[in-house]
Protein backbone atom coordinates (compact mmCIF):
# COMPACT_ATOMS: atom_id res chain seq x y z
CA UNK A 1 0.00 0.00 0.00
CA UNK A 2 1.25 3.37 -0.84
CA UNK A 3 0.40 5.74 2.01
CA UNK A 4 -1.23 9.18 2.30
CA UNK A 5 0.55 12.46 2.99
CA UNK A 6 -0.67 15.03 5.43
CA UNK A 7 -2.72 12.70 7.61
CA UNK A 8 -2.90 13.36 11.16
CA UNK A 9 -4.43 11.43 13.93
CA UNK A 10 -7.50 10.68 12.49
CA UNK A 11 -9.61 8.28 13.69
CA UNK A 12 -11.28 5.91 11.65
CA UNK A 13 -14.49 3.62 12.38
CA UNK A 14 -15.39 0.80 9.86
CA UNK A 15 -18.70 -1.23 9.64
CA UNK A 16 -19.36 -4.25 8.04
CA UNK A 17 -23.34 -4.17 8.27
CA UNK A 18 -25.54 -7.18 8.10
CA UNK A 19 -28.96 -7.63 10.04
CA UNK A 20 -27.75 -10.56 11.98
CA UNK A 21 -24.38 -9.55 12.79
CA UNK A 22 -23.00 -6.38 12.31
CA UNK A 23 -19.14 -5.73 12.37
CA UNK A 24 -17.46 -2.45 13.84
CA UNK A 25 -13.58 -1.65 14.11
CA UNK A 26 -12.05 1.85 14.84
CA UNK A 27 -8.62 2.38 14.10
CA UNK A 28 -5.80 5.77 14.60
CA UNK A 29 -3.93 6.85 11.85
CA UNK A 30 -1.44 8.91 12.27
CA UNK A 31 1.11 9.66 9.57
CA UNK A 32 0.94 6.16 8.13
CA UNK A 33 0.50 4.03 11.09
CA UNK A 34 -2.42 2.40 12.28
CA UNK A 35 -3.44 1.89 15.84
CA UNK A 36 -5.78 -0.57 16.76
CA UNK A 37 -7.85 1.14 18.75
CA UNK A 38 -11.14 -1.67 19.38
CA UNK A 39 -13.75 -4.14 17.66
CA UNK A 40 -16.90 -5.62 18.05
CA UNK A 41 -20.22 -7.03 17.12
CA UNK A 42 -23.61 -6.65 17.32
CA UNK A 43 -25.73 -9.24 16.74
CA UNK A 44 -29.35 -9.53 16.54
CA UNK A 45 -32.19 -12.27 17.10
CA UNK A 46 -33.88 -13.79 13.82
CA UNK A 47 -36.98 -13.78 15.84
CA UNK A 48 -37.31 -10.25 16.25
CA UNK A 49 -39.21 -7.99 14.05
CA UNK A 50 -36.62 -6.44 11.61
CA UNK A 51 -37.70 -2.90 13.16
CA UNK A 52 -36.40 -3.92 16.05
CA UNK A 53 -33.19 -5.64 14.80
CA UNK A 54 -32.05 -2.44 13.22
CA UNK A 55 -32.91 -0.28 16.41
CA UNK A 56 -30.64 -2.40 18.22
CA UNK A 57 -27.94 -1.76 15.42
CA UNK A 58 -28.77 1.67 15.15
CA UNK A 59 -28.48 1.95 19.74
CA UNK A 60 -25.15 0.04 19.14
CA UNK A 61 -23.42 2.11 16.84
CA UNK A 62 -24.81 5.10 18.15
CA UNK A 63 -23.37 4.12 21.99
CA UNK A 64 -19.92 2.78 19.42
CA UNK A 65 -19.82 6.64 17.62
CA UNK A 66 -20.47 8.63 21.24
CA UNK A 67 -17.83 6.73 23.27
CA UNK A 68 -14.99 6.86 20.83
CA UNK A 69 -15.89 9.79 18.53
CA UNK A 70 -14.43 8.52 15.31
CA UNK A 71 -13.65 11.42 12.62
CA UNK A 72 -14.65 9.28 9.60
CA UNK A 73 -16.72 6.21 8.97
CA UNK A 74 -15.99 3.53 6.48
CA UNK A 75 -18.47 1.43 5.44
CA UNK A 76 -18.42 -2.06 3.82
CA UNK A 77 -21.07 -1.63 1.13
CA UNK A 78 -23.00 -3.65 -1.23
CA UNK A 79 -22.25 -3.68 -4.58
CA UNK A 80 -23.19 -7.19 -6.21
CA UNK A 81 -25.43 -9.67 -5.16
CA UNK A 82 -26.39 -13.30 -6.41
CA UNK A 83 -29.96 -12.91 -5.00
CA UNK A 84 -31.57 -9.44 -3.62
CA UNK A 85 -33.09 -10.89 -1.04
CA UNK A 86 -29.87 -11.68 0.93
CA UNK A 87 -28.86 -7.76 -0.03
CA UNK A 88 -31.99 -6.01 1.36
CA UNK A 89 -31.04 -7.09 4.74
CA UNK A 90 -27.43 -5.72 4.61
CA UNK A 91 -28.76 -2.50 2.77
CA UNK A 92 -31.54 -1.95 5.87
CA UNK A 93 -28.52 -2.52 8.56
CA UNK A 94 -26.50 -0.40 6.20
CA UNK A 95 -28.98 2.52 5.73
CA UNK A 96 -29.42 3.13 9.74
CA UNK A 97 -25.51 3.37 10.19
CA UNK A 98 -25.69 5.90 7.83
CA UNK A 99 -28.35 7.19 9.83
CA UNK A 100 -25.82 7.15 12.69
CA UNK A 101 -22.93 9.13 10.97
CA UNK A 102 -25.76 11.87 9.78
CA UNK A 103 -27.17 12.70 12.66
CA UNK A 104 -23.43 12.95 15.03
CA UNK A 105 -22.14 14.46 11.68
CA UNK A 106 -19.49 12.35 11.01
CA UNK A 107 -18.50 11.51 7.29
CA UNK A 108 -19.48 8.47 5.84
CA UNK A 109 -18.32 6.80 3.09
CA UNK A 110 -18.82 3.31 1.42
CA UNK A 111 -16.02 1.04 -0.02
CA UNK A 112 -16.87 -1.98 -1.94
CA UNK A 113 -15.72 -5.42 -0.73
CA UNK A 114 -13.34 -5.63 -3.77
CA UNK A 115 -12.19 -2.17 -2.97
CA UNK A 116 -11.18 -3.40 0.43
CA UNK A 117 -9.46 -6.58 -0.69
CA UNK A 118 -7.60 -4.87 -3.20
CA UNK A 119 -6.03 -1.95 -1.23
CA UNK A 120 -5.66 -4.77 1.88
CA UNK A 121 -4.27 -7.22 -0.11
CA UNK A 122 -3.32 -6.29 -3.68
CA UNK A 123 -5.59 -8.09 -5.28
CA UNK A 124 -9.84 -8.20 -5.29
CA UNK A 125 -9.85 -11.45 -5.55
CA UNK A 126 -7.83 -12.20 -2.36
CA UNK A 127 -9.12 -14.96 0.01
CA UNK A 128 -11.03 -14.13 3.31
CA UNK A 129 -8.27 -15.38 5.76
CA UNK A 130 -5.68 -13.52 3.52
CA UNK A 131 -6.96 -9.94 4.66
CA UNK A 132 -7.57 -11.08 8.08
CA UNK A 133 -4.05 -11.65 8.41
CA UNK A 134 -2.97 -8.77 6.70
CA UNK A 135 -5.26 -6.93 9.29
CA UNK A 136 -3.59 -8.53 12.19
CA UNK A 137 -0.52 -7.63 10.76
CA UNK A 138 -0.91 -3.86 10.13
CA UNK A 139 -2.79 -3.48 13.19
CA UNK A 140 0.09 -5.51 15.34
CA UNK A 141 -2.46 -7.78 16.70
CA UNK A 142 -1.66 -11.05 18.53
CA UNK A 143 -4.61 -12.79 16.41
CA UNK A 144 -7.10 -12.62 14.15
CA UNK A 145 -9.98 -10.00 15.37
CA UNK A 146 -13.11 -12.40 15.68
CA UNK A 147 -15.54 -12.52 14.94
CA UNK A 148 -15.11 -12.30 10.86
CA UNK A 149 -17.46 -9.51 10.83
CA UNK A 150 -15.07 -7.47 13.42
CA UNK A 151 -12.14 -8.03 11.01
CA UNK A 152 -13.97 -7.05 7.83
CA UNK A 153 -14.65 -4.06 9.71
CA UNK A 154 -11.34 -3.43 11.04
CA UNK A 155 -10.25 -3.69 7.15
CA UNK A 156 -12.43 -1.27 5.86
CA UNK A 157 -11.24 0.96 8.26
CA UNK A 158 -7.63 0.46 6.83
CA UNK A 159 -9.07 0.47 3.45
CA UNK A 160 -10.56 3.80 4.23
CA UNK A 161 -7.28 5.44 5.70
CA UNK A 162 -5.20 4.29 2.75
CA UNK A 163 -7.58 5.81 0.19
CA UNK A 164 -8.15 8.66 1.81
CA UNK A 165 -4.89 10.06 1.45
CA UNK A 166 -5.19 9.69 -2.18
CA UNK A 167 -7.78 12.40 -2.07
CA UNK A 168 -5.55 14.78 0.42
CA UNK B 1 -61.67 -7.16 -1.35
CA UNK B 2 -63.08 -9.20 1.53
CA UNK B 3 -63.25 -7.57 4.29
CA UNK B 4 -61.93 -7.77 8.25
CA UNK B 5 -63.62 -8.52 10.85
CA UNK B 6 -63.74 -6.76 14.67
CA UNK B 7 -61.44 -3.75 13.44
CA UNK B 8 -62.32 -0.21 15.10
CA UNK B 9 -60.75 2.73 13.94
CA UNK B 10 -57.47 1.46 13.52
CA UNK B 11 -54.98 4.62 11.45
CA UNK B 12 -52.77 2.99 9.28
CA UNK B 13 -49.45 4.66 8.04
CA UNK B 14 -48.25 3.80 4.05
CA UNK B 15 -44.92 4.18 2.99
CA UNK B 16 -43.43 3.64 -0.10
CA UNK B 17 -39.64 3.93 0.14
CA UNK B 18 -37.53 5.48 -2.31
CA UNK B 19 -33.83 7.25 -1.53
CA UNK B 20 -35.13 10.06 -3.84
CA UNK B 21 -38.95 9.68 -3.17
CA UNK B 22 -40.68 8.41 -0.20
CA UNK B 23 -43.80 8.15 -0.36
CA UNK B 24 -46.55 8.16 2.49
CA UNK B 25 -49.69 7.91 3.30
CA UNK B 26 -52.72 7.93 6.14
CA UNK B 27 -55.85 6.52 6.56
CA UNK B 28 -58.53 5.18 9.16
CA UNK B 29 -60.17 2.11 8.93
CA UNK B 30 -63.06 1.74 10.65
CA UNK B 31 -65.40 -1.41 10.67
CA UNK B 32 -64.20 -1.96 6.96
CA UNK B 33 -64.41 1.54 5.99
CA UNK B 34 -61.44 3.32 4.80
CA UNK B 35 -61.14 7.35 5.75
CA UNK B 36 -58.22 9.55 3.58
CA UNK B 37 -56.63 11.35 6.51
CA UNK B 38 -53.27 12.76 4.47
CA UNK B 39 -50.61 12.08 2.04
CA UNK B 40 -47.21 13.60 0.94
CA UNK B 41 -44.12 12.86 -0.19
CA UNK B 42 -40.00 13.39 1.18
CA UNK B 43 -37.86 14.14 -1.84
CA UNK B 44 -34.33 14.60 -1.22
CA UNK B 45 -31.19 15.58 -3.28
CA UNK B 46 -28.80 13.24 -5.31
CA UNK B 47 -26.31 15.77 -4.86
CA UNK B 48 -25.95 15.42 -0.99
CA UNK B 49 -24.27 12.45 1.07
CA UNK B 50 -26.46 8.94 1.29
CA UNK B 51 -26.32 9.95 5.13
CA UNK B 52 -28.21 13.46 4.78
CA UNK B 53 -30.67 11.74 2.28
CA UNK B 54 -31.71 8.91 4.81
CA UNK B 55 -31.49 11.22 8.02
CA UNK B 56 -34.11 13.80 5.74
CA UNK B 57 -36.22 10.45 5.55
CA UNK B 58 -35.97 9.48 8.95
CA UNK B 59 -36.85 13.17 10.38
CA UNK B 60 -39.80 13.66 8.31
CA UNK B 61 -41.22 10.07 8.95
CA UNK B 62 -40.74 10.60 12.58
CA UNK B 63 -42.51 13.78 12.12
CA UNK B 64 -45.33 12.06 10.47
CA UNK B 65 -45.63 9.40 13.12
CA UNK B 66 -45.33 12.12 15.68
CA UNK B 67 -48.29 14.09 14.54
CA UNK B 68 -50.72 11.91 13.19
CA UNK B 69 -49.68 9.13 15.65
CA UNK B 70 -50.53 5.78 13.31
CA UNK B 71 -51.46 2.47 15.05
CA UNK B 72 -49.92 0.40 12.58
CA UNK B 73 -47.55 0.80 9.28
CA UNK B 74 -47.20 -0.68 5.97
CA UNK B 75 -44.05 -0.84 4.30
CA UNK B 76 -44.08 -1.34 0.39
CA UNK B 77 -41.22 -3.84 0.39
CA UNK B 78 -38.67 -5.27 -2.29
CA UNK B 79 -38.52 -8.38 -3.28
CA UNK B 80 -37.40 -8.35 -6.67
CA UNK B 81 -35.25 -6.00 -8.26
CA UNK B 82 -33.48 -6.78 -11.97
CA UNK B 83 -30.97 -4.97 -10.28
CA UNK B 84 -29.53 -5.29 -7.23
CA UNK B 85 -27.68 -1.79 -7.75
CA UNK B 86 -30.94 -0.15 -7.88
CA UNK B 87 -32.51 -1.97 -5.19
CA UNK B 88 -30.09 -0.97 -2.49
CA UNK B 89 -30.75 2.61 -1.81
CA UNK B 90 -34.65 1.79 -1.91
CA UNK B 91 -33.85 -0.95 0.83
CA UNK B 92 -31.17 1.68 3.36
CA UNK B 93 -34.53 3.86 3.25
CA UNK B 94 -36.62 1.11 3.94
CA UNK B 95 -34.35 0.27 7.23
CA UNK B 96 -34.53 4.36 8.49
CA UNK B 97 -38.38 3.87 8.05
CA UNK B 98 -38.41 0.86 10.57
CA UNK B 99 -36.11 2.71 12.71
CA UNK B 100 -38.98 5.44 13.32
CA UNK B 101 -41.35 2.48 13.83
CA UNK B 102 -39.41 0.75 16.25
CA UNK B 103 -38.89 3.85 18.04
CA UNK B 104 -42.46 4.97 17.99
CA UNK B 105 -43.65 1.10 19.03
CA UNK B 106 -45.55 1.09 16.26
CA UNK B 107 -45.72 -2.43 14.44
CA UNK B 108 -44.60 -2.73 10.98
CA UNK B 109 -45.49 -4.74 8.43
CA UNK B 110 -43.60 -5.13 4.70
CA UNK B 111 -46.30 -6.16 1.80
CA UNK B 112 -44.58 -6.83 -1.83
CA UNK B 113 -45.73 -4.49 -4.73
CA UNK B 114 -47.43 -8.13 -6.23
CA UNK B 115 -49.28 -8.15 -2.80
CA UNK B 116 -50.45 -5.09 -2.80
CA UNK B 117 -51.78 -5.04 -6.30
CA UNK B 118 -53.31 -8.34 -5.41
CA UNK B 119 -54.82 -6.75 -2.78
CA UNK B 120 -56.16 -3.15 -4.47
CA UNK B 121 -57.27 -4.82 -7.75
CA UNK B 122 -57.49 -8.92 -7.37
CA UNK B 123 -54.33 -9.27 -10.12
CA UNK B 124 -51.03 -9.25 -8.73
CA UNK B 125 -49.63 -7.63 -12.54
CA UNK B 126 -52.05 -4.77 -12.10
CA UNK B 127 -51.19 -1.85 -14.09
CA UNK B 128 -49.68 0.88 -12.01
CA UNK B 129 -52.46 3.23 -12.87
CA UNK B 130 -55.03 1.01 -12.00
CA UNK B 131 -54.28 0.85 -8.64
CA UNK B 132 -54.27 4.40 -8.63
CA UNK B 133 -57.65 4.80 -9.45
CA UNK B 134 -58.64 2.57 -6.95
CA UNK B 135 -57.37 4.21 -4.62
CA UNK B 136 -59.20 7.07 -5.71
CA UNK B 137 -62.07 5.19 -5.28
CA UNK B 138 -61.76 3.38 -2.47
CA UNK B 139 -60.89 6.47 -0.60
CA UNK B 140 -63.70 8.67 -2.01
CA UNK B 141 -61.01 11.68 -3.45
CA UNK B 142 -61.93 13.51 -6.27
CA UNK B 143 -59.00 13.07 -7.95
CA UNK B 144 -55.93 10.44 -8.34
CA UNK B 145 -53.08 11.23 -5.20
CA UNK B 146 -49.84 12.71 -6.25
CA UNK B 147 -46.97 11.93 -6.90
CA UNK B 148 -46.98 8.21 -7.26
CA UNK B 149 -45.65 7.63 -4.56
CA UNK B 150 -48.17 8.80 -2.13
CA UNK B 151 -50.82 6.70 -4.01
CA UNK B 152 -48.85 3.99 -3.89
CA UNK B 153 -48.00 4.67 -0.21
CA UNK B 154 -52.10 4.80 0.22
CA UNK B 155 -51.91 1.57 -1.43
CA UNK B 156 -49.51 0.12 0.73
CA UNK B 157 -51.74 1.22 3.70
CA UNK B 158 -55.10 -0.22 2.14
CA UNK B 159 -53.43 -3.69 1.76
CA UNK B 160 -52.47 -3.73 4.92
CA UNK B 161 -55.96 -2.99 6.56
CA UNK B 162 -57.63 -5.44 4.19
CA UNK B 163 -54.76 -8.44 4.81
CA UNK B 164 -54.40 -7.35 8.77
CA UNK B 165 -58.23 -8.41 8.48
CA UNK B 166 -57.63 -11.77 7.80
CA UNK B 167 -55.66 -12.41 10.75
CA UNK B 168 -57.24 -11.25 13.31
Amino acid sequence: MECGEGITLLRVLGVDPGLAKTGYGIIDYDKCRYKYVTHGVVETSAEDDISLRLREIYDKLKKVTTKYKPDEVSIEGIYFAKNVLSAIPVAQATGVIHLVCAQAKIPAVEYSPLKVKQTIVGNGRAEKNQVQELVKLLLKLEKVPEPDHASDALAAAICHCNNRGFKQ
